[in-house]
């Protein structure tokens, strides 16, 4: 029997413990999309106790409290921080199986030192002992990311950001992590949402350009593009939520366009004429730019109705979103290809069942430019466990190259979340480990090793051109 | 290599074997969803041969056969008992990797003390060993399921069943398992099918209540549960096909109520109206009543139209019906959170494809009132093998919290279906066990051979409230 | 650690090595569906270089070079094909858990004694090689399917193939293996398409009927399979992107004929009731000439069009199509089953979503004709590696009979990928040799050696009825 969450943590052969040891651990993180905040590196925030660096934000957290039937205020609401932490600790034992265990473990073991068990009975000695180690000065966000061995922090902006932050990062000299910002304008496409004017609004105020017309609009977005390419952003996001593409004539847009901006409903249909062309207008910008474009799709958001009245959104109730988008994202993916608007791209969808048709896919759009153009990005949110990233890995070394994937993301908000690029090398290591030890891949441990740095680094340092 | 169906089947760790041996194997059964007859057991119903054990009624048997190319005469037909068995044996020894194979054998040994294998060659010899035991008088129903150690059985039960049977087990002081109906109003909501009429009219009489309006109906159905608690059910149960939620003005739901009762064929669109408003308003009786709701769906039933009309239903012609049922199931759950008619709920789709959606559907569902109030149950019908359940458990680990599953169910109509308990427990502890062995998960005996008694017995328990 | 690919290569357990060495590796091949060509066999094409072995028709293997961002000159364009294999051999250790990587070695060994590994290093090497040993005599088409020990071959071919190179294959006396037609009238049904006027007229040549309304189709599509049936044919192969059934009254279908035969466009829904009613058709024809019925479907075709317009189809731009065809393909087989027209009949989806769906629909229209008269076909195309292989094994072994499936098909148009049959059996041998060792399957190795030489070949040859 192997010790809980030792050294050899998830590596069961001698090839799978050789490559992670001597080729995975050491390498640098390349965290090319998260949701962390710039302005909290700036400023080397430092957290007062385990519950604010934990529970304070992280829904997926607050989810496994809700499953083991504990009450929303430990969760969202006035109680004590150390009985939130409490709550929480008594829930972590049922979450056997779940990636949350792993996590808080590692993160305990790499962060703190300790290397015992949560429960609910250690729960005021974890407690005690963090609360020591998060009052020392090196545990500050800065100190995270430092140990962390981070070389680089794409985060998740709105067009509208002044990216004062990011600008204060890159003038400070002591700060060897760069940290660029990502683009991502869902709140400019989302034209049927409350509050779409109102962004167009300040969108306009931060652009400079009047936004009267779609091609003003495009103008605006451009215009931010810059702002953000002169921060050294490297990539874009986009939220869809579903994959759409309905094709429309620029004069139905600009109606479109028109009709929101007096304040109208606009339909689901026109939204997603409105939406397919802005998002065909900025892939041709991000080709331009030389970014990568990334989409998000298949997620349901904000299902319970009452919970987001009363929590808003992020809170932890968003869920899978099973949804054929096949045809739509072929159409687009074409649409981009035949007008040499295609960037590189990465494709993520929420529902772990496209996993196969994403993987062929990729493969009809694949060309020239640079090796695996398409991506079909690391196993997303839910599906970040070590079962959905075997799955996601497999079905890419099947239906593709494996040895071309760009790897791990943490999607996170947290700096302790570095611990899930750690899980995801072992995880690697284990997978092509296991092909080597039976055989399926020549055990010449140069060339293996160099797919796993490969994967773990390197190539998503060349897909996001970071050495430039 | 281990051998045939050894004491430690499917338990390949040290782990593993503890785990079952000490922990699972002696727990009482608690079989919350089955198909057996409450007068088969009040009248101790006793076999004369395997063929009346095995294949009287057992439709996955059937499939097995028609699989092999065997005629319908030696499986619903008027063929002798020993030829059927004969026809059977013959096909088994071609479903490796089949559940019924291990379920078969383990039937064998555990009831009949056979541990050889059965094929062609030694039906004969089976069907004589099984003849002698079948007589014994300990082999009848009340035989079978003390042996068992069955704690629970819930049978499924139409809203106008008298109950008899159930009262007089509950008044048979020589009984030792407790038999509660669960209450499946399917006939009631089924307003688009051949013959609902006629049983509006049988639910009037059973009810007394005079059903001229959707709210005179609801009074019946009101009136039934009534009935049925005051016999101790614990649980509903909604086998819908696929999953429905359109939501309609009361006024609509009359208009369609009044159509049908006027012999008018409803629409499949009216038709979903009518279930919605059926259904939620039994969920809000439901929570008021402190019942389990139970969802069945995804589901093909009788594909075959020439065969359904030679057999009827529920002779082994269905199959999974996939269906994107996750819109509909998300504003099901919202509408019943939103009206606090949401009872704990346990959500079975036929497509294993959901497993997935529903774990984290769940996620956004959970609260308060008990650990793991919203359940994804386990791997349903043809799902429910070895591969099934581990997918359905490794799922649920991921995306919710496995420690509070409520475990396995035999929904069956043989009472040798128990057998099906200790796969499952076999099974779980295999898995549990192998996380444990890998360092996934502390090697604390107690607590996690807690997690284990949990699943197997003492979640269910609690969720139906059994102690109480 | 195991060597890489050796004699037990796939292979982990005694079990799985006795039953693949002494049971399945010397079984004959079947290959009842292929795409070569029986031309090159009657002419025992050789061959000058491994490029034009490998890489002049296989688009799986220019997929792998476009993900590594190859250039298409490298691939379908002029470089020489010295350069093109060099191409090929840089980007194959990318390929890392892909079954290329696996079949590429395979034949490297098999073929051409090359136990080493292939990349860019070693490209030279293997050129100057396989060069060599190509020159051989035995090299040829003919001399490939000897040594591959292949019984049979079932090519595929187009209503008005004239089947000369199967006549004179027939007719050649030195030619041991049965090289047979099947029957594929994609290019009858699919009215909807440019050029099926075109192909009408030429199917009213080799036919030499006047097809001037649907009856008269039908006529000339049965001459047709009379002409096929004389020249050895078994089966039939339909390839339908999307499953369809769309029922039409035959006055319906007569005036969807005549607009198409007028050169007018035909809807979507059009094309569905046409091609369901010729389906039907040739459905009942199969059922009288006694052939096996293969549907292909769940594919999208030429996603890219930039590119479909550059190389046209089959040039490695295709990807899988989800679809939910399950109520089509459950009212087709009902409508086949009522009518007694359903011939046995082989399904294969391009998404492996399907599987379990699929396992549990044929399981509700077999019977008594044959065992396993409704087949799942094995893992098809993207599918074909060994995860898709197991999958689709261990889903069809839950849900039906594996023991009677008809097994492997190499969907090829190359005379090496008789490999893939190796490949798929050692995967057969691990899975089934994994069940035994673990008490699953009793220890019975005629037994379980007999399941598998069923897999391998006898099946095969009794569904195709290969004897007779």
């Amino acid at each position: 029997m192997k010790q809980f969450m030792d050294a050899d943590f998830l590596l069961t052969t001698p090839t799978a413990c050789t490559l992670y040891h001597e080729y995975a651990a050491n390498m640098p993180i390349v965290d090319y999309h998260c949701h962390v905040s710039p302005r909290e590196i700036y400023e080397d925030k430092h957290f007062e106790n385990i519950t604010q660096v934990w529970l304070s934000g992280d829904h997926y957290k607050w989810r496994i409290m809700r499953s083991n039937g504990v009450e929303e205020r430990y969760i969202t609401g006035d109680a004590a921080d150390r009985e939130k932490f409490q709550k929480f600790a008594e829930a972590l034992p049922r979450a056997i199986g779940n990636p949350m265990y792993h996590w808080c473990h590692l993160e305990l073991k790499n962060y703190f030192g300790y290397a015992g068990v949560l429960n609910g009975e250690t729960a005021q000695q974890v407690w005690d002992l963090t609360a020591a180690v998060l009052r020392r000065p090196d545990m500050g966000v800065r100190g995270l990311i430092a140990r962390s061995k981070v070389a680089f922090i794409g985060t998740t902006d709105d067009p509208v950001d002044s990216l004062e932050w990011h600008k204060k990062l890159a003038d400070d000299p002591t700060m060897n992590t760069a940290v660029a910002p990502s683009f991502r304008p869902d709140k400019a496409l989302n034209v049927e949402k409350d509050g779409w004017c109102a962004y167009i609004a300040s969108l306009e105020v931060e652009s400079g350009v009047a936004i009267d017309s779609v091609s003003a609009l495009k103008a605006a977005l451009s215009a931010r593009m810059e702002h953000f390419a002169a921060h050294g952003c490297r990539a874009s996001d986009h939220g869809l939520d579903r994959m759409i593409y309905r094709p429309a004539d620029d004069d139905v847009v600009e109606a479109i366009f028109r009709k929101a901006m007096a304040g109208e409903a606009v339909s689901d249909e026109d939204a997603e004429k409105f939406k397919t062309a802005l998002l065909i207008f900025c892939a041709g910008e991000y080709v331009r730019l030389g970014w990568v474009m990334q989409l998000h799709y298949n997620c349901l958001r904000n299902p319970n109705s009452a919970m987001f009245r009363k929590l808003g959104p992020d809170t932890g109730f968003d869920c899978i979103g099973p949804h054929n988008g096949s045809a739509a994202l072929a159409g687009l993916l074409d649409a981009l290809y035949r007008e040499n608007k295609l960037p590189r791209t990465i494709l993520y969808s929420l529902d772990a069942s496209d996993n196969a048709f994403l993987d062929t896919l990729i493969g009809s759009f694949q060309g020239g430019e640079i090796a695996g153009k398409l991506q079909h990005g690391s196993a997303w949110w839910f599906n970040d466990n070590k079962q959905g990233m075997r799955e996601q890995m497999i079905s890419l070394a099947n239906l593709s190259l494996l040895g071309n994937f760009v790897g791990m993301l943490t999607d996170s908000r947290s700096f302790l979340s570095y611990a899930r690029h750690e899980y995801f090398r072992r995880i690697l290591c284990e997978l092509i480990g296991s092909w080597v030890e039976n055989g399926e891949y020549p055990a010449d441990m140069t060339a293996v090793g160099t797919l796993v740095q490969d994967i773990c680094c390197y190539n998503a340092k060349r897909y996001f051109d970071l050495e430039g």
